[in-house]
């Protein structure tokens, strides 16, 4: 480890279709993780810039994962997710990927040893490595199980293809739009073409009738077609842009992508593809509708930079 | 240096008043810096993250650091700035400032031995290591000559305290603006209070009559008035928002501090102070009016990280 002042922390930058995080080797839980050197990390121009932190603990070292030992013995490794402002998060569907490929460089799984069984405060998730679909460039892929979706609607919703009305700035007129949940809430509405996704204002959070409770993450998608893959399945597509819940237009939302995709399958109807290819603004992940319920999400993961950073310039100048 | 895979290029984030850059030491010019190089650099989620990137070269290996060494034999190191489009600059104020920390921190400057000389496409300039103003935190201070400055307007300019009308979204009424070249045109206005510069709009650009032919910078200022100095000099101070001419609002703007600090100063008229520390979003600078007709910048120069990128990761996952 190059150490250029002290104190000096060791951490890798990477990223997951433009989903980006600051990630940290703490397997002994050693380091204080306070919210104020997350934000510092975080810190997009006085730090090293990130929409959150991730740390690799030991499960053994915290409740949490001692909690995902129970569900599962194999999850040894424990993905430690900060969102940029300091606050505890739950769950990141890009972040798990960042999570899987920093593992591997660290030596800590071995893809060729099979599927990664990880810690999470929502849960164990299960990783794997799997091919880049054709076309798609040559970075190195992994799947996700996202877990159980549905339909809040239920089968009205389903039969009226809607069940909110969203009213989006750029746009002239209101839409409709369903309702998806992947564990977090989701709105879904189709545009009619690119010039209009592109016309649209994600600037401002789009207006969603009836109000969720919650709030929600808003996608606007632009269904592709659909074309056979290679082994002669059916392969969907589709564009989209989302604006998160809390946070504004971002370059790429997992559970997005997998509302999205869950979406446009619904409004396909029967025979409708169950794998979709998604193209987010900040690259191409692939969404699969699996046999129990579940949803798994697939995309590139990157590791861009290691840095060593100088605590004390971290609080400087700011 | 930890390599983390080939082929890598080791570089250091750093920030003036969050104004923020990547810095290469290429000192013997051996590294092909591409718009696409600077680009994938810059890119805060793909790559490492910045306004711009800086690289330390040798003036003798730069056409334009020749022409530095032909007007000031010291000016041995060059300081290549580009904009995180990847285009060439000419010069950047608080770029300046941390282009000397990082020459200190290589060792290739030692600011116990005077002023530094440099090179710049808008020729040499000048920094030394300065006292940190009282109060104002206690990081490392840097002072550059900024050049000759001018009120367009001139006299008739002075007399009215304006020439120019700018409209800026989220305040009622178009104000009137005063015209600054700092050797970059700016249009400063004062505002009523602290709660009127909140309330300004600068996601948009505002709009200046009669129209610059080229553009401008556009500050927005509140005076705070004026405090005496340890050493009994008189010190103006005041807070400032900016919209840089083809970016946007940015959290700093060196000669846009310069030009804010000129127009205030020309508004209180006779007998104002010549020093003046300028609150900008990213901390805070002095602005010191020199007898000779130039402008002097001083700030905190902060280097955060050392990293090494990984070229091949930088372009994937795009």
């Amino acid at each position: 480890m190059t150490v250029v002042a002290a104190p000096t922390l060791h951490v890798t930058k990477g990223h997951g279709t433009q989903n980006d995080f600051v990630l940290l080797d703490d397997r002994d839980a050693r380091v204080e993780l306070s919210a104020a050197l997350v934000r510092g990390l975080a810190d997009r121009r006085a730090g090293v810039g990130g929409d959150g932190v991730i740390r690799v603990v030991a499960s053994e070292h915290l409740p949490e994962g001692v909690a995902a030992l129970a569900e599962e013995p194999a999850a040894h490794w424990f993905m430690d997710y900060r969102n940029g402002d300091g606050s505890v998060a739950e769950m990141c569907g890009n972040g798990v990927r960042v999570f899987a490929a920093y593992l591997e460089r660290l030596g800590l799984w071995d893809a060729a040893d099979g599927e990664l069984a990880l810690g999470t405060r929502a849960g164990v998730r299960r990783v794997r490595r799997v091919e880049v679909p054709a076309g798609i460039g040559d970075d190195v892929w992994y799947a996700v199980d996202m877990g159980r979706w549905h339909l809040p609607g239920g089968a009205d919703a389903v039969r009226a293809g809607a069940d909110a009305e969203v009213d989006v700035a750029g746009l002239e007129v209101a839409r409709a739009g369903l309702s998806v949940d992947v564990g977090n809430p989701h709105v879904v509405l189709a545009l009619g073409d690119e010039d209009e996704l592109a016309a649209a204002d994600l600037s401002r959070a789009p207006q969603v009738t009836p109000v969720p409770p919650n709030g929600t993450n808003v996608e606007l998608v632009v269904p592709l077609g659909e074309h056979e893959a290679p082994d002669g399945s059916l392969v969907g597509r589709l564009r989209m842009r989302v604006h998160e819940r809390g946070v504004g237009e971002t370059r790429s939302c997992g559970t997005g992508a997998c509302a999205a995709a869950l979406a446009v399958r619904t409004w396909a109807g029967v025979g409708a593809p169950d794998v979709w290819l998604v193209d987010v603004p900040g690259g191409t992940v692939r969404v699969s509708v699996l046999p129990d319920g579940h949803v798994e999400l697939a995309g590139p993961a990157v590791l861009v930079a290691a840095a060593d950073v100088d605590l004390t310039a971290l609080t400087a100048g700011r």
